[in-house]
């Protein structure tokens, strides 16, 4: 058994406003080297908790469902680092990060392969039905019904992706390999990418069998795929999210598929998770993930060893690993 | 409405034994060019039937469902052409028709694209279990018991590929543009290929976290893998099968899959099918599809031009479109 020592003073303080699956890992692997202040093992409400550690606590450690707004910021003038889980930087005020010099590290590139084998692994789905198919078969239906209808090919598919980031380009890189035609919208033309750069997803939707989106969600991209979008995408258009779900206007995605508008759609996120619209349930030609793109056991090993080296190099006034500009 | 004329009696005749979706389709096409002899539609026994028509049959249809034996082949001596919609030939005694002067032509790589997606497609379910999960946001769990487990990553898996033909060359394109390693098995190694080869199984399932089987049904392949083969690739181990199912042992997969005894398969094909060993409709880690790999709308127009093609070129006395070494 072992002993357990009381955390001497002078470890590095590292405030914790919410418990996470990759903070329990990363306390475990790290207790000998930061003091990590857990919000919610304190008897007092978090205010309170907050500016009792006001002047002591430079670093923050946080996931995708931790607000960090002005209003969590202001009674901890001391706090110089945020480091998030998350790839995504929708639940931190940026700006008002940057006001008070306060640096960000997140997740950075950690589950960038992992997101984009989750995106094609849901257009294969989609396209040639294998969830569909494993429930006709575990219904025992094969051996009554006979054949399976017939799906469709992905190679030579018009394959739109949303936002070509690190997530993006693992996406078209896979998806070159099994011979579909790339092209792409982001807030601007990337220089040293061939793909057909489309100033807006209209004209993306339009030209595309696919839309894959990979985008991170801010108020230009919230609600960016609307009825619009979808009915241009067409009657046989399919759409990945792998992104944020508020990305997609939820409500009109479901009725294009309850009426056929669009052909499927692959979705990891949702705009309420953990709820799911429950219209979605009947459908075959829809696959849903609970939110899981990003994780596998060997990208939240590295997001813990990121996590905790920004940490150690922050505390050591080294570079960040992986800085947000 | 179109008025149908009686098919005149100079068109080529075309034996179809049993009926298919492909014949259907091919009917619909050609019948201003072929006169296609169906035995389901005569009230006599097939043996009388072929008798009946021996002389004047110089070309038979026919899909993996139809055993071309030498029995069916003795009282038809004017046949000089067997085409089939399979890409496989175990349904076909190739030796007699050697003997017998009759050329094959088969599906050759119309399907390999479509394979091969499935493949891939069947291994990122498994690793990253969307099947599984799909029926987890479905049945409300997702609200109810909280985060999906942690799944695997596909880069970095070693994936040793048995059989290395059109298929196989197809599924290591794809795995390696998401980081895999790839190894494989074949009757010989391969001349310009850089993947490792091994020579048995055992030795590739040794070195490897996945096996994705690719290779043709012969004598040779028949339970090929078997218990010793499974157990050497591992707790760990992900079987994929997108080839025939008599190449597992198929008691001895389900048992190791019910033990543990390997971590999860991807299975297009089955031993007895339509029947499935009703032990794998219990778990999670496995992913079945009804044979379904081959077919989609597109890969099924193609089979339809190809098979049509061979007819018509054998009749004018043209080089067969997708002969049979």
């Amino acid at each position: 058994m072992e002993t357990l020592s009381p955390v001497p003073k002078h470890f590095p303080k590292v405030l914790v406003l919410r418990p996470s699956d990759v903070f329990t890992v990363l306390e475990n692997k790290f207790s000998g080297k930061f003091e990590f202040l857990k919000a919610w093992e304190f008897p007092i409400p978090t205010d309170q908790f907050l500016s009792t550690h006001a002047t002591s606590v430079e670093a923050m450690f946080c996931s995708a469902n931790t607000s960090v707004t002005a209003a969590v910021l202001r009674p901890l003038p001391s706090l110089r680092l945020i480091v998030t889980t998350s790839a995504g930087l929708h639940h931190i005020d940026l700006p008002e990060c940057r006001r008070l010099g306060i640096s960000v590290a997140n997740a950075a590139t950690v589950f960038s392969e992992d997101v984009a084998d989750t995106a094609v692994g849901l257009l294969i789905d989609v396209l040639r039905r294998i969830t569909a198919a494993d429930r006709y078969v575990r219904g025992g239906l094969w051996p009554v019904k006979g054949d399976y209808p017939l799906a469709s090919k992905l190679g030579g598919k018009r394959v739109g992706i949303i936002g070509l980031g690190s997530i993006g380009l693992e996406v078209a890189k896979r998806l070159d390999a099994f011979g579909c035609t790339i092209s792409y919208n982001s807030t601007k033309k990337k220089p040293h990418v061939a793909f057909p750069f489309y100033h807006n997803v209209l004209d993306l939707a339009t030209n595309c069998n696919v839309l894959v989106i990979c985008c991170a969600l801010t108020d230009q991209t919230h609600h960016m795929i609307n009825k619009e979008v979808l009915l241009a995408l067409g009657k046989k258009g399919i759409v990945i999210n792998i992104a944020r779900g508020s990305v997609i206007d939820e409500k009109e995605l479901v009725q294009c598929l309850v009426r056929g508008e669009i052909a499927g759609a692959g979705l990891d996120v949702f705009e309420n998770e953990p709820e799911v619209p429950k219209e979605l349930f009947e459908l075959d030609n829809v696959v849903m993930s609970p939110h899981r793109a990003v994780f596998t056991e060997e990208s939240f090993n590295d997001l813990c060893e990121l996590m905790a080296g920004n940490l150690e190099a922050f505390f050591s006034n080294k570079p960040l690993l992986s800085p947000v500009d």
